[in-house]
């Protein structure tokens, strides 16, 4: 069974990366999380790029802000899917990161996610993973319908609470 | 081994559509095309993602231009990874297509690809499908080698075409 | 009479969803309210959506953020007017809801209000209900005028109130 | 029944508006069509939009482009519902006649569409004129289904062109 | 000598709009300030822009946000000069507001300040006016002045400040 | 009577500057046009926007792209009204160029009119010059009367157009 | 050895600034601070840009928010290399500052760093300074290596928090 | 005295890259192009960028669009001054390619100039290295004096032109 590897680009996206790690530990993968930065320490991330697969990782998960280049640039080392999650940084409200993960020429995909998308970056690696794991398979069927039931409740109680909250 | 399955939301964006669909083809991944829409087709749509698992589907790739819900709404109805690719229409150069595949909710991720990123649509799939099939990964090592002997032979050309266009 | 339906695609919403509502019952307009997400409860959404006609709605109110689908989904499983009301989310300051809700393509229109206009979604849906309801329009002939008596007093008051504010 | 108007701000946006008039007709609504600028004849837009409802006007459909305030000062005249139809022009892509259009104070609302989504504008006010004219309704469940069937129809045939555009 | 007037589409635009005010105050410029709404109160709007002249204004500056229509339907009503002030609102952070106030279609100017921009709006209308006042003249003379000296006493400051900072 | 003067920061903006020139001549202002660049020839400019009170001149219009300081830079060295004309230019569709003009600073405003506005440079020019010229004020009343006429004739041909161009 | 420059528009930027300055302190050279407007007092920010050469200063940097015209303002006068750096104001989160610093026409580069990022406009200065005094180079092999190793203690450190928040 | 190199991401940019190279020429910078990916060939685009102060090169020119990270990579394996180049590709207008330039993170500067802004690129590499060539600064003096004379003939020749395209 595949690992995952999750890369931030800064010790200060840990708020957000959070919710991508407790998604893959609530599933059960096998997770690794490294602060590395394209930039900063390039030599690094590449090689931890480069020996994921030989290592049994199976999916990739770079979150940054900004100039957002670390999916592209472990992309390049790696024939692994990578996983996209831009981080909204303090300007451009995370339209930087965005651009700067999802455009990616051809040759070299992203798998982007949403803004601070976290939870969703974790699943689409369980998502991914999961093709070549019956047991991941049948947590997301629960999962998914745990989501459903959850919503349904709200749903039966909603016009509870808009009466209630008139009185 | 799967199969993959491309969704386009209209005719119309085969041209763009056809770039995911070669390079499967060129990796030998089985590949089925549909024109469904998520708005005009909702039950064929929902039905194919629904079904897409039983069938020995492993990747899903969805195209839409404009409100994009196409990939959104297939990944509603499946735990395989949808791909979303979005394409540029003739207003907002596909700022709206793109932010209404990636911006997901929590729950339901859609990997999206750049902005008529349709190569990288089929790449991505093809590096999703490797992990369960060790000759996929053979040919995504190679491919990425050629991709960079062509640069690599660019790069050696190029001072001869610079200085040669100015005689 | 027709009945009205708001629909929000998650309960968080309701802060902002509940301007529409108080918006229908001020004017009388009997008014169901669902939480009910296009992608996670992509049936019950459907299936709301399809027996709405049926069931005597007139007019759907849709109220989604981020990759706001809801209403563009609904719009696909019924002819009834559908409105579209973008939620402001963490991030891109609404832009994206609203890009998703109203870009829809040819043949399934979404009748898209401002973001966070969630009064205007209640007012667009009496104006629609009123053609059928001589009451209803005589309400909202009322309403216009109270609304420009309203200005018209706080245009008498503003001469003092920036002198007053002066000593 | 009600009879359907059409407002341009401008001769030149005929090409585009004609897509709302065709479709009206189509449907068999009867249908006026006028040619007035909030900005250069402010009096006879307002007259219009102050008679409409006295004259049998069910709902007004107005297209503009730019600063596109004729539907929101109709609005401001009429408590019928309005139709903005975002007209793209020569620059910014048409994100100035959405956001000019769609993002209305409370109050006066007004139904927009996509930018350039002339055939939606005049399908709304189908959708919107068909709660008290059945005939309308069935014409809409007919044109339901055969939007549906030529999508499925280009689906049965992709495959097809796919491949035989290969040899 | 003309007058000034100052119209703000809704009262709680206030606080950005007496900056305007203050600066026009300040010049000795006589002023008078209205609450009117191009779609709450369209009649007395127009009536107040179509009478501006023979009341021996000068000058207009219009103050609104989001789909911000009251400067454009002023001018459509006047050929004084109208100055518009887009005030930043919940969403968008005031593009909206920006791009309705001053993409204005040929034949019907509309003089633009920045974003909230109150003070310039105001020092606007007084250049305007100075063109037909002398003494408006000199006091943008000594403003003018004034402002290079309080830069330049900054600026002798600055490094003391930097410094003393560290200490 | 004063004079307009018209500044543009290159000569390949000549095609659009055009319309302000010719709308100035038009009304039978003297109007004086200069080619100067706010970063190539930055003592022409401000000389020339020193010297313009002193020279009679009652306004000036500067057109710039891209990032567009011309109308700011003039605007430093003067107290008259400086009309800011942000021109589009090869990217960013014009959005360079109107923020660059009309986000100025408290103390020195730009009367900023739309992308390629150039008519309505113009126009604007003339409604400041003609609070002290009573000569341009009848104009500018026969000029919005034309306009309104040439609106209702193209109202009164509508229906005509739209009926014959379908037989 | 040259020394540096940095002039920001308004004393209120100096919160931001002052990482561009600490910076430079950081690596030993010399640097004066002013404060001076393109708008405000353009001629001392003229004669500072025009005398920078021979006081024997070798880089400038200018930071400004809105329509930040000072950086190009600065460089239209010198033909040292000038570094912009955009400030984020209360509108627009820096696009504004952004696009007026770098859309610079063809013969006026200004070298644009991230909005707000002051830091890096210091670092850039070094590097360029550095060319000419190996002493900085020295100084900048030793920060990139300070940086990289401040990543790998964090990276070393990172598997430790996330657990460790768990308990 | 230093060598320039110019990397561009691909071939495809040669047209706009064109432009830098020939202002080095022009000004008799030595220089190097190449075409390397930060992503499909990064061991040679980092080796590049590693070797290059010990090669001679004082400041590298990188092109790229997109996720255009190759100057921010390269940046990462060097001190040397790196110039961004952001290249407008197919969609989104050049927006993507700028953000992903010029948001660098803190330590790593990116010296970013306009969207296809080439000539400005060389132009900046070039008053980078006349730092230290004294060469350099008199061809730049030159240059400039050139760009205003160019400006001053054209204002002397426009309104001739005006007239004349009148008759």
């Amino acid at each position: 069974m595949y690992k995952a590897v999750i890369v931030m680009g800064s010790k200060s996206d840990l708020p957000v990366v959070r919710g991508a790690y407790d998604t893959l530990v609530k599933f059960g993968v096998e997770t690794d999380v490294h602060v590395l930065s394209a930039h900063r320490t390039p030599h690094e991330a590449c090689a931890l790029a480069e020996q994921a697969e030989a290592n049994g990782v199976g999916v990739m998960i770079c979150c940054a802000g900004k100039a957002a280049h670390l999916a592209g640039v472990v992309a390049g080392h790696t024939t692994l899917p990578v996983i996209g999650l831009p981080i909204k940084s303090s300007t451009m409200d995370g339209l930087d990161s965005l651009l700067s993960t999802v455009q990616m020429p051809s040759g070299v995909p992203v798998a982007t996610v949403a803004i601070n998308g976290a939870e969703n970056a974790g699943l689409l690696a369980v998502q991914i993973l999961a093709l070549s794991d019956s047991g991941l398979k049948e947590k997301l069927h629960a999962h998914k319908k745990q989501m459903a039931e959850k919503i349904i409740a709200d749903d039966k109680a909603i016009m509870d609470i808009l009466k209630s909250s008139k009185d």
